[in-house]
């Protein structure tokens, strides 16, 4: 199943969201719309705007609010991805240069901000008190858990609770804003708003325990950056808890955090969770939480989008990038 | 006529705005309360969000509104503030260690963020969309000036008009905003409400005057920052601005922008500028604006918070810090 049938009930929707973010590339002033058509143009897969359409399509399929809504969102994500690259100073997004790396880190402070503003605007735009506030809840969601996530760098006693946390924080409660936002504006009763916020909580849950097992597996040609990135960051993710829960007297992690190790240490604990079934145990652990999201859209009305959200769930644990 | 006096209308409104400010920084996490109480304790005079209470005192004086509007208006300020250190490198706020130089870049753009999220859901909870939209639009103006700004460091060939547009974008945007948004919220009549945004504007626009006067004349220490700092970081700012157009074949400004100069060659610019009547010419300019402020007020109802604007203006213009 490929990500272009599980869009098509929202095709002209998408259409319509592309040429909305485009148009914001299209600012008077050059130097603006230079680094804005940068980061806009090398788009992922638009799973967040595909979310908000596809959550919008079971009631009033309105368009021209469900539109700006799901602009917002990806502007408003891929301002938490400039912003995320400057702190880490990373030199690689989606296989492509940073903005950081190529306009310094000062233009990338100021153009997130930027994004930030216009997805506000455009939220504000829509009129809507409700998905106001969801917005502006997220936001403080997201950049709260960066700033923990920030303070807890080179914390290898972070437990699995407090992982689940930070993806929570981090991925699934963006994922929630583009479900809940579109239930809310195409007039969902309020069950099924309720139960299209949970699917995506669960959804961002999923895609981002798949993301960190693809930080140990994918390739850094798909990737688009180098393999083991979080542990070489200080990040801990769940495959990294788990071998440390199993073997609680290794202390390969605790070293490589401690001494701030290199490459080398980190290859050698990428090697140790491949060499376990680790990575089977995580990818069981993101495979619950996309039953879960399937479960969750079970009782919505039977329409394609229905099936389109159930493939989604299928397609967000087993792919590859 | 001290500021004291002037607040004096809106003395309990502005404790209340202080005590909410104050509960950001009592926040769960003690990682995020020490840089947050950092930067909201380390407070100016509070202009902004004394503007809000002033401007929202002449009809319905609802604090339930007020106050967290007001303390939005602070706190997004401050999330600018702490963005443009971490830009500009800076050492020093109001003659205090700037976040960035104690907690390191990263943190400084995490924390302004979550500054930026806060007091968008504090707006957002106030639950008047209008206010929403004029926070939302100021939000962008700022955010595209500053970036606006950025890719036009080292530009000497920037004009007076050119400068105007900058300060609006930068300071009177969100001075409008506070006036505006206050206006908004005390349910003033709609000439009230446009009356107070020119107030806020023109105000704002004396005031960034004055701030860009007292980078030539102030003393490090009442300043917090070092004289000259505009020069020396590649902004051309009124006074620089004059001098070129008053001496077109000297190439001071020239040089210190193309070849990168330093403390010596900004120093014998201003000795340049302190030595004509340029500063004379930027205070009038200065207190044109400010009188356009008071002029605005005239024709609103006879209260004290009108004589308190009046003497904001007034105050703005001959503050030395």
């Amino acid at each position: 199943m490929s990500i272009a049938t599980i869009y098509e009930p929202i095709q002209e929707g998408l259409e319509l969201v592309e040429e909305k973010l485009m148009d914001f590339s299209h600012v008077d002033y050059p130097w603006i719309a230079k680094p804005l058509g940068y980061v806009l143009e090398s788009h992922g897969k638009r799973v967040r705007p595909g979310l908000t359409l596809l959550a919008g399509r079971f009631y009033q399929y309105d368009l021209k609010k469900l539109v700006p809504m799901a602009a917002a969102i990806e502007l408003f994500h891929n301002a938490t991805l400039v912003h995320d690259d400057a702190v880490d100073h990373a030199l690689l997004r989606r296989g492509k240069s940073a903005v950081n790396s190529l306009w310094g880190e000062g233009v990338a402070v100021l153009l997130g901000d930027y994004l930030f503003s216009v997805s506000a605007d455009l939220v504000a735009s829509i009129g809507n008190l409700r998905v106001v506030s969801m917005f502006a809840r997220t936001l403080t969601e997201i950049s709260g858990g960066q700033l923990r996530e920030t303070f807890s760098s080179y914390n290898w006693r972070l437990k699995r609770e407090e992982y689940y946390e930070q993806i929570y924080s981090k991925t699934a409660s963006l994922f929630a804003a583009a479900t809940g936002t579109g239930a809310v504006l195409s007039e969902a009763p309020e069950w099924a708003v309720e139960t299209l916020l949970s699917y995506g909580k669960n959804l961002g849950m999923a895609f981002q325990v798949v993301d960190d097992i693809l930080d140990f597996t994918g390739d850094e040609e798909e990737m688009g950056k180098p393999v083991g990135s979080d542990l070489l960051q200080g990040t801990l993710t769940l495959p990294a808890i788990i071998l440390r829960e199993r073997n609680p007297d290794d202390s390969s992690i605790t070293e490589l955090f401690e001494k701030r190790g290199g490459r080398e240490d980190v290859d050698r604990i990428i090697e140790m969770i491949r060499n376990s079934s680790i990575l089977e145990q995580c990818h069981d652990i993101a495979a619950d939480f996309s039953a879960q999201a399937r479960k969750d859209v079970e009782g919505l009305p039977d329409e394609p989008c229905r099936r389109s959200l159930t493939e989604l769930a299928d397609y967000v644990v087993e792919r590859r990038s």
